[in-house]
Formats: C-alpha cells, structure tokens, sequence
C-alpha cells in the first residue's frame, strides 16, 4: 500500500489508472489509499461544469485543459456519463478525447458512471477528485451531462461551479435555468457567436436580481469553446473565484455536505438486507405499510457515544 | 386526521392538495396520513415519463390525461422540476396547465420542486404517487425532466416507465440513450414528424440487441405528441407493460428500492448533525481524513435486532 500511495504522489501513470478504477468501484482498497493520500489533498482547484445536453461542456473543458497546459500546469478531467448498462463503459467522445492526450501524463481524463448507483455519483467523484488533487493535478474539472440532482449533489462538492448556457434554446431552457442558479458561482455563455446572446445575458442578471442582496452577483463569461475565444478569461474567473469562495467557512461547509454524501452512501451496507427484502414482500401483499416498518428500523437505529 | 383521510377518499380537493404538500414538504404530519391511506394504494398505474430537455414530456403527458379523461378515467400528473430557490415554484408552463385542468376533479397536477434535496427526490415522488394512488386516480404519470440520477431513482420507482426520444438530435443524445436504456421498459418516439424517425427506431433496436436475450425487447411506440397522434396507442401499450411487469417478484422489488430510499432520506436525522460539523471543521484544517472518520462513525452505528 505504502509503496502503491509513493508511485501516485511520483506521478505514476499506471497506478493512478488503477487507483481510480478502484475508487470508481468503491473498493475497500480504494478507500485505504484516499485515507493515506489525504493529508496530499487541498492544493487543486475542483470546478464543476455543468449545463444542458449539447451546451458544450466538453469542449470547454477541453479547451480549459490546453489553456492550463500551455501555462505549464496539469489538469485532469472527470466526465461523468449516464452509461449504459449494455456497453458498461465511457462513451465514444471521451475515448477520442483520452487518445488524444494520451501521451501527455499532464492530462488524466476519466468518465465516471453515473449508472443506478444507489449512493448517487456524488461520493465517487468527489473521491476520484481528492485522489486527483492527492496526486498533485493543479486543476480537476468535473463535467456533469443533463441537469438534476446530481448536478446539485456534484456542484456543493465542487471548489468552484460553472454553469454553461447556449444563447437561443428552447423551452425547457426555462426551466434549466431556474434549477441551476442555486449551484452557480459562474455562467458561462458559450456559442456565444449565435444570436440572442445580449437577451440571454440580461435574463441570468434579472434572475441574479430576484435573489436580493443575500445572493452575490455571480460573474458571466462569454465563450466561442470551439474557436477557444474567451477561454483564457474563463480560466482567470475561475480562479478568481476560487479565491472568493475558499474561506474556512465554506470548506468546513463543503465538508459537513460531503460527510453526509458519504454516510448515506454507506448507510445501506449497515441494514440487514433479508429483513428488507421480507418487509418488502409483506407490503407488496398489503399486509404491513412502508411508513411504519421505516419508523420501527429508525428506533433500532443507535449511534454509540463517541469515545473520548 | 381520520376525518382527513375520509375527506380525501371522499375526492375533497382542497384536502388532497393540502395532504400533497405536507408529502413534498416531509412533514411528519403527511408521512401519517400515508401510514393512514397506505391499506388503499396498489389500484393506480403509475407510469414514469422522462427523456431529455424538449423531447415534448410535457404535451404527451398533457395529451395521455385528455385519452384517459375521454374514457371517463382520473388521472395525476407529478412534474419533478428543477426549481429555482429564488421563485422556489413551479414553472411557468405547469401554471398554465393547472390553469386548463382547473375545473375538472378529474385530473390533479402538481409540480415538485427537485431543489438541492438532500434525500433525492424520489422518496418525496413516491409518496405523492402513493397519495394520489389512495385517493382513487386510476392513473398517475411522473414526468422527470434531464437525465441523471433523478430519472434512474424514480424509474425504479414506477411501475412502468416510457422514455422519450425524438428523432434528429444531437451529440449528447447518444449519451442520454445509453444512459436510459437501463431504466425504459418502453420507448416513444416523439415528433415522429421530423425526418430521422426509422433510423432512430433503428438505433433503439440494435441497442436493445446488443443487451442480449437476458433483456426483454422493449415495444416502441410513435406519437406526434402536439396533434395527438399516436396518444391512444402509447396509452394501451403502457397498461400492457404495466401487467405484464406487475408480478409479485417486481412489486417486491420495487418495494426493496423505495425501503431502501426511505431510509436513506430518514437516516441522516438520526446522526449528530453537531459533531458533523466539527468533524468537517477538522478535516477542512486537515488536522483528520475523512475517510477514518466516516469509519469510525459506522462502527458507532447499531440495528438492534427485531422484537417478536
């Protein structure tokens, strides 16, 4: 294990590789080593990127990772994908994009499964994301596709959450929108080539408005992700932001959510497995109701004094 | 709160609506007035509606309740929603819709904001779904709006789930598909208008092959939702799905999942949200890892055993 933690911390390409995989799986080996790596964590800035299907998350992330390397910095990248079951693997664009830096150890991109993971995807990444810091990446970006609740669970995880719009969508645009202020530190308005840029722009700043004072007016930057125009001044906000956001009290903040996040990931291997299932049963033929077996698993639940 | 129960199987609105928001809100008062209605469900067919942004969820729900209100049968539609914490309502479009259906008791909607949850969505979903099951809507349809963790959780949730697919979009499609594939135990494809529409049956089928005989084929049914094309057809091939899956073994099942999504959501009331906090102050100084301390905290964690 010792020996396995120093080829990570030296920059080992292949025991990282297999690091990851292992924290992915959530094995228990996994786990060891993002015990042992942690006191390595806290030196990279961990964004999120996070927009509608199609807004170009990915090009901006890759556009962010030349502009990182040019300065001389490494970056990883965590996408993750709702997978499929059938094919149990990344999806074909990230595999262009892992061939194509593939000879750069400045590069590490992983896609993470969002499959039906019971604990969310949130605890995952998180961890994938330590082990990345741990390993000494000076930025670790993590692209969500769609919007939800794992872009919410991903995003109070997150150093630093972008939220990418596209001038001109449709209707559910709304909506989108609405969802994703809560998580936002900053917008981006990529293809901002395209009309209706100015409209989209006031739109995020009247929004911004009804929030009231208690909310900061977040930064909005406009972007050409497939021409890299206006990636340089991305990359500065971020960081920037990062800045801002870093006080005590948000990591302390960002720690009480990820504790929690990896409680309940965990919570359910604790639970006796049979005696649900039986309760199960029992309630699929009406004989027992769900919200009284919940209440009487809850009072036979206790958590022991803390040892001093 | 018995002479509430009878007022809602009596079909009073008023205290249906307010029992749906107690159920959104988690309060203790809505999880007894399911404990209550709980011997009443199991009549509903609760159907999950979901695909990607624009896909048209919203007029194919819209259009499935005028079917089923045409054949004199009640329906409910449960919108899951991202919501913005600033209006923190429903969306604009679902205002109008509660506006169309105002005058008839025979369909009930309601959106539920997916906000940052920290227990998800679907255990608040279910119990709505539960409630309106009780209160004698023959059927319930839960439109999910993104694909994520959201969608996976309250597909498992359902008794039967459609996914919406339109033909010629674009890249990150192929993600959404694949992501989905997992949760539909039905395809539709929607603006079947639009040119693409054999080729992305197409699509869904060598998708389907490559799962193996081990996954049943899906039936995939073609609606131009905005002309009520194709609504009758989607209507009998989602009650056909719902019996064939509605054996004992899959309502067990089901009832594994939401047991256990109960219990997630329950759990973290019961942990020392002081100590937490504490911790996280520690472990954001780096002064302890996170991983010890979620171990050390599970060792603390007892399941008395079941009283006879």
């Amino acid at each position: 294990m010792q020996e396995w933690t120093e080829r990570i911390l030296a920059g080992d390409a292949r025991a990282l590789a297999r690091a990851a995989t292992l924290v992915e799986n959530r094995d228990p080996e996994g786990l060891a080593l993002l015990r042992e790596l942690f006191p390595r964590t806290g030196k990279a800035i961990i964004s999120g990127i996070t927009g509608a299907p199609g807004a170009g998350k990915s090009t901006l992330a890759d556009q962010l990772a030349a502009a990182i390397r040019a300065e001389g910095a490494t970056v990883a990248i965590i996408a993750v994908d709702p997978t499929s079951p059938f094919s149990g693997g990344a999806i074909l664009g990230d595999r262009v994009r892992m061939q194509r830096h593939h000879a750069d150890a400045g590069v590490f991109i992983r896609s993470m499964a969002s499959r039906g993971r019971l604990g969310g995807v949130a605890p995952a990444t998180t961890d994938l994301a330590m082990l990345l810091d741990a390993a000494g990446f000076d930025h670790v970006l993590i692209e969500t596709v769609g919007v939800g609740q794992d872009e919410v669970e991903v995003a109070r995880l997150a150093d630093v959450t972008a939220v990418v719009l596209v001038p001109g969508m449709g209707d559910d645009v709304q909506a989108l929108k609405a969802g994703i202020l809560e998580i936002a530190d900053l917008f981006v308005i990529n293809k901002a080539d395209r009309p209706g840029v100015d409209s989209l722009e006031r739109e995020i700043e009247a929004m911004q408005a009804l929030g009231g004072e208690a909310n900061a007016v977040r930064p909005v930057v406009r972007t050409v992700a497939s021409r890299g125009e206006g990636i340089a001044e991305l990359l500065a906000v971020l960081r920037q932001c990062h800045r801002q956001r870093h006080s005590n009290r948000r990591k302390t903040d960002l720690w009480v959510h990820r504790l929690q996040e990896m409680l309940r990931e965990r919570l359910l291997e604790h639970l006796p497995a049979e005696e649900i299932r039986q309760a199960a049963e029992e309630i699929a033929d009406h004989r027992s109701d769900p919200y009284s077996t919940v209440e009487t698993w809850l009072s036979r639940l206790t958590f022991a004094k803390q040892e001093n």
